[in-house]
């Protein structure tokens, strides 16, 4: 909870489909630059920005200049920041839209949070994030990564999907459902929970595996350590092409005998937040759990 | 419990996909004309037996030729007969293929037990189907029937739809979930039950809102009087184009902007059972309830 | 939804219990004398209001002087003039203390809406009861009357109880669990709901019985017509004396080999809201459905 | 997996209340003996075999003349046992009564099996307990260890309890429910299970809390690191003196306004399989996860 080391270069970053985004990202430029920061725009960030004068760079360069990634937008948002992040070994800070997020917990109108934050009065956090691999008749597919989840999901059938898991190469269980999540501690409170997963503290080196409506009833999700090999072994049985996405994002067709393997991924992401942050008090103010 | 009429005429019904049906066909209608019974072959299962004798007849003319559907195969099968059942106002057995289903509950190598409903020593029990329509831009589509339910889900992008649910034209509730099935009794046990639903005994004239996988964790399924009109209107926020599926087959898309409206069908299908049926004891065996 | 007999005679109640009760009970007063009401306290309600010049009436005989119940409180207070109401035949409109009850849902501070409602524009509903008799070696106890439900629970041991269940004399199912609630759907929005049972609406003819930690991990919450013929028999192999509870109150224990049989209670209440009443709003409300 | 430590000296137990347990202990000791191995009786379980010639000694005395527990019964027998071998470190490995238990997974029939174990081809490993202190007015009661869990229950009324919870002194949520389990990866299969509790795999380093029917519908169990301390303050509104049970056993009340902390505890306790021990083996059997 001492001070750490102060941020000096600020990369930005805002998501195209959020309204408004632009003039927050503009308020943001100018506080941090009359402040004197020095801001760059992620490259794709930068189209939300015509007329600035900022430099502009790609994702892959942004270790080169910056110290911090600073992110506006809602949770999915920050999803994306954070697999750059971890990539390029830089923190990231994420100022929400408005409604405190589970890991946007800055207001935008509360910017004077951030310099306190930038002055190096925050606490930080490690999470980690899973990969994901396909092989199928000795073919490998390339890796996936996701920072909350992958989801196992039937294709365009009404169909449930029936699936061997294996644990450590141990067999666990063999489960006709509409699918698996696969979710790390921070997306233990995204899509895991409405499918009826537990919470996992943000700190738990542990992956939740929570199957969804499954056929049978006394299936119940099974929290394992966050160094297991998952696979999930596609049955022969199936009538339809099941599919897997990472974060809510891209479905990819997984074929009937394919075996999907999940894993820790090697790098994690470090997650800046102010110095008042209590994990609990989000959870509780975006589940309603007052009154 | 007291003998009631009993049934001459035989309309069979069997599935393609199912293995060994075509033998276990002929077996039924090798016993069924020993012991006297007049026995027709609804046109599509008389594809499975090509070179009977035996009448194949069409399904919308079953009415005429028979008092009796008798179909053989799991539950899905017997949603078929049922539907034809509740058009032609005949009464369905059905015989399983070995593992006792909810509908399905006399064995295959049990005939005797056949013989004994024959005779007219049976417990007779009335379903309702449901009925939806979706109507967008003052135009309706035709209706659609279902047995068990109606699901709505999500089309081919992974993200979770938006809705706002009308009960007799109250506004209920705005939801944003993967789906929701509304289901019968008899689909109470089958797709609403892996989605979190309760177990409606059959004789309740009710209906089972199941929300699947809903982003409010406080939202829980509803029982609704079987007469009651449920409106559920597509939110125009939604950017994917939601599917509905009834008892699990074809999915329709729904445009954006749409209102589906689910009501209790206007024909009700008759379920034969042999006189020793308990709906529990099914349920117990089917759920592993013991041991 | 027409205009309906209006109420002139008003017996009013309120709960111990309940801070600055007696303070709203004379304020309510004041207000309905202003307004040419008659109005009467019922007689443990008048203990509140030891300086009120109103006659005092003893439960059993408001009805022959009053032609409504008013009760200030929760829904909990509600209960018990409910169980009045039912007995007396009269309806039952109540009042909130502040925050919007699932049955009380007039606020303290709008008592114009309560002139609105005794001018006979309101709406009301039947709702049912349930009563409970326990028989053990041929000896009945006096039936208890519920609301909302009866909830068997383990005695002073921290052990489950192992319970046969039949409905209508069918053996339904063997269950060791910590409980089991039978809840009306007056009821399925109290204890039940935060057991996991299913919400039934109000208008739906039908139980809810609901395993309380089940130690059968398929078991689920059963609904079944409201004329049902509910038994729960108590195992001899219990090491524990369980415990009936009606309405969240009184527990009485049941003996080892005793039978619990719940049924509909001869009598309804009528429960009136005012013309603006949505069930479903008082729903998300209390549900925090909203955002 | 490869040989270890081999077993020489056993310390033999079993627990009064199991039927013919008397005659399989001595089945027992008389195959060790025939094979050579040094047999003692823990001095509860010398009271069910009092012909024996065997050695009564005091469970705080066994590591003296003990390197394993051999212990005969269910899961519960097994919790007693891993008491004792956590505080005396010693290993335990448990022979079932018939029935495959989580802890207990040698048959009584399989004998030759324990001959492998006890020969040094096992597979062992360490399952963490949990101490809970109780704190009021600052005076400390005494410890409690728990193998499964330690569970908040109400008294003798049928009322909800009102806590705060406390992790590592963040805040983290107020909570009015029938209680709380706290629960290690051993127990997680236990009670906390039939709670709607996660299964946490035995490596885990983790804790759930399980809140039983919780009022606020939000609330979802949570898994912590085992080293976290949770602390539960209960309020002073509440109208009933909870109860706190540990690993289903004896009740301690808990005043109004107490603590109660609960951490991991200093010793673990070593369980031993058999070589082809799989977990999810036992979980599907268990559960019923098959067919």
């Amino acid at each position: 909870m001492t001070t750490q080391q102060p941020f000096k270069r600020i990369a930005l970053m805002g998501r195209q489909r959020i309204e408004g985004i632009s003039e927050t990202l503009e308020t943001i430029v100018r506080f941090l630059e009359k402040h004197g920061y020095s801001v760059v725009l992620e490259s794709l960030t930068a189209a939300l920005l015509p007329d600035s004068h900022l430099p502009s760079v790609q994702k892959e360069q942004l270790h080169d200049v910056a110290d911090l990634i600073m992110v506006v937008g809602g949770d999915g948002s920050l999803l994306g920041a954070a697999r750059i992040g971890a990539d390029q070994n830089l923190p990231v800070l994420g100022i929400n839209r408005g409604t405190l997020g589970f890991l946007t917990d800055i207001a935008p109108d509360d910017l004077n949070q951030v310099l306190e934050v930038l002055s190096g009065n925050y606490f930080s956090e490690e999470r980690f994030l899973l990969q994901a691999k396909v092989q199928h008749d000795s073919q490998h597919e390339g890796a996936m990564i996701a920072v909350n989840d992958f989801v196992l999901l039937p294709g365009d059938k009404a169909q449930m999907i029936t699936f061997d898991l294996y644990i450590n190469d141990y067999f666990a269980y063999n489960l006709r459902a509409d699918g698996l999540i696969v979710a790390t501690p921070t997306g233990s409170t995204a899509y895991a929970l409405s499918g009826g997963g537990p919470i996992l503290h943000p700190s738990l080196d542990a992956i939740v595996l929570v199957p969804l409506c499954p056929h049978t009833l006394s299936s119940r999700p099974i929290v394992v350590k966050s160094d297991s090999n998952i696979r999930i072994h596609i049955s022969d049985s199936n009538y339809t092409i099941p599919q897997i996405s990472h974060d809510g994002q891209r479905r990819i067709p997984v074929p009937i005998g394919a075996d999907i393997t999940v894993t820790r991924h090697s790098k994690t992401f470090t997650l800046i937040h102010p110095l008042n942050y209590n994990y609990f008090y989000t959870l509780s103010t975006k589940l309603h759990w007052k009154g």
